[in-house]
């Protein structure tokens, strides 16, 4: 197997893109990676989209667009779903074919543009990727959904609608530091426990929003990257898992089965323990989300994820820096893009670019991206060269 | 690299599904072919589906329903996306997962189902798989770009409407003898010149119908398949390519360069040339595809594909057999299913299961597979052991 690498980074802001075509906003993140890793065009091999509502914006096979609008329309893609983990997904098939030696150079692309449809549209297409026969044709959307798991969460353990509240606190914070970030703005708990009710105990500010956004990476061999020159980080573990689909098949609803899966994968192939992770991007859909991942991750037990929270243990620069980019509740949530959004800050971090949101002394970094409830789940660690 | 072997195929019958969930018939396909393989479905460690229009069913994020219901919920899954070629795209990644030894056993499963939402709404829809700016929004659905391609093959060659009535003709023919066919109906050149015209010079009987179906293969390495035994057909060949998204950016109208480009790197991995393949599941979403695609594959010189239909020297049992299964444009074309259906036709062929259909001394069968007007395309070639 070939040592993988990410060569070069880039991402559109996200945020509500309507004035762009969901064809333009994949081609300037895309540009955007590859003129950032400095390779030419003719030297990416094939790319990997990442999307899951093309439709949205009527172009589905966007793969041949883009590989048209780059001047490289002999090329092969292909579009990857697995709903909102579809980005992890996709970087992660890139991943197998670098390192099986199929192809030395790749852009990975995430993409989403759904805002221009409204909410009401949103809602319900997004409800098409849980188990529509058990869940969505029942009435439930994903606030539900998460709000089922953070009721079971404030009843099994000891933890408050306010330690909710601190999440979204903290990834603002980080996301006011993030030029690309949608909810680029500082909230307060307060601000949270006064946000409308979406699905009790769930507020408004517990939820991530809607983002149009596409994010793109060069990911290449290590000899490549070698011989290319430039700053390039390493792919050091890769985990995949699921879950059952709907959550009523689950026996508990404070933990997410394919997320452990992923990361003892992941762990295991980096040969290291989440004590060595130094920051994680976490899928963080709703305030409760991340509280489960960081618990799933290894990073704190059961039980303990709330307290984390509450003592600033996941803050910037704390004990672990969890979401540095403001994560999808504050930099934004365009479901096809967020899995590769996560390896953009992954890169911009290691590579010392991050900017006021720099988590200190970083080595290793962690991206944890899930589709649904956790019905899919994709864990990649990362280490500086 | 471990050789990689199809171990197992099912299908459901391809027509009009409606009183089916998606999540039903991908789980079906799936079941007929994990028991075909005789596997337990715990040896299944990931499935690969294709799909294009789950939202027309209202599901998205099929992989970990169908997970759930085969009782490995904890497995990874993924869906891909190629518009009609998504089939075979899928079947192309979980290639390279077994031939790198991520896996040794997948389950690759092709899904649509749209029939139930009408034809407005699946030409419409269908054609956010063109290139949308240049082609769909200026009214341009599929009939169309096939009929600009067929009526440039009438220009520049020494053909005629009724030779690529020949090719529906010959198609039935094979399809009437395929129990899952969706249109399992013998036609003439008379009932196709008569049909109504849908984007001349191409009538109603030059098109493939809309259908729903799922067809469904178990992939696995040759060390699984020795040990495991039963019948296996061995991949031997591999190759994707890529065309210009919209016509208007293609030198030639007929001839799609992504054909050539995926042919010419399958031929040379399996070591063959085109003479020595003895049958071929070709995409003939229209008449003039299968014609093209027979010279681009390299068994007729360029302008001598309606000639050799003429001669029936494309029928079943003569100099080639094309499209033994019926075709898309007999057996069915549930467009997320038809790459991965193909591959099903080729393992009953070489393992000598297809009964009247049956390619009399076939060792070597090879399939076509490409999205929207080719812009792109996969071929695999396959042998029987």
């Amino acid at each position: 197997m070939e040592k993988v690498c990410v060569l070069g980074a880039g991402s559109t802001k996200y945020g509500n893109l309507a004035n762009d075509s969901i064809a333009d906003i994949t081609t300037q993140a895309s540009v955007a990676a590859i003129e950032d890793a400095g390779v030419d065009p003719k030297e990416v091999k094939a790319a990997y989209i990442s999307n899951v509502f093309g439709v949205a914006d009527k172009q589905v096979h966007i793969g041949p667009v883009l590989m048209s609008n780059l001047g490289i329309s002999d090329r092969p893609s292909l579009s990857i779903e697995s709903a909102c983990g579809s980005g992890s997904v996709s970087f992660r098939e890139a991943y197998a074919n670098v390192a099986a030696g199929f192809y030395d150079c790749l852009v990975v692309t995430g993409v989403e543009k759904v805002t221009h449809t409204g909410t009401e549209w949103t809602t319900t297409y997004f409800a098409y990727c849980s188990d529509f026969f058990y869940e969505g044709q029942a009435g439930a959307s994903f606030p539900g959904l998460f709000a089922s798991m953070a009721r079971a969460y404030l009843t099994e353990f000891d933890a408050t609608e306010e330690d909710f509240a601190r999440v979204a606190v903290k990834n603002h914070e980080n996301g006011f530091l993030n030029p690309k970030a949608h909810l680029k703005k500082r909230i307060t708990v307060d601000d949270v426990m006064h946000s409308p009710v979406i699905a009790s105990p769930l507020k408004l500010f517990d939820c991530c929003p809607f983002s149009d956004g596409a994010s793109s990476v060069i990911l290449c061999s290590e000899k490549f990257a070698k011989e290319h020159g430039g700053d390039y980080v390493e792919v050091s573990g890769s985990g995949r898992g699921g879950s059952p689909a709907a959550l009523q098949g689950r026996e508990h609803l404070t933990t997410i089965p394919s997320t452990k899966i992923a990361a003892d994968a992941a762990y295991k192939m980096a040969g290291i323990t989440p004590k060595d992770v130094d920051f994680a991007e976490v899928h963080d859909c709703f305030t409760i989300a991340e509280v489960v991942d960081t618990e799933d991750l290894g990073f704190f037990r059961k039980g303990e994820g709330v307290q984390a929270v509450r003592e600033g243990r996941t803050s910037l620069n704390s004990e672990i820096s969890i979401n540095p980019s403001g994560g999808l509740k504050s930099k934004g949530h365009p479901i096809g893009a967020t899995g590769v959004g996560q390896v953009v800050e992954v890169y911009d971090q290691l590579t010392g670019r991050a900017g006021e949101r720099t988590v200190k002394d970083a080595h290793i970094g962690l991206t944890h991206n899930f589709g649904a409830t956790g019905a899919s789940c994709a864990v990649h660690i990362f280490q500086g060269v």
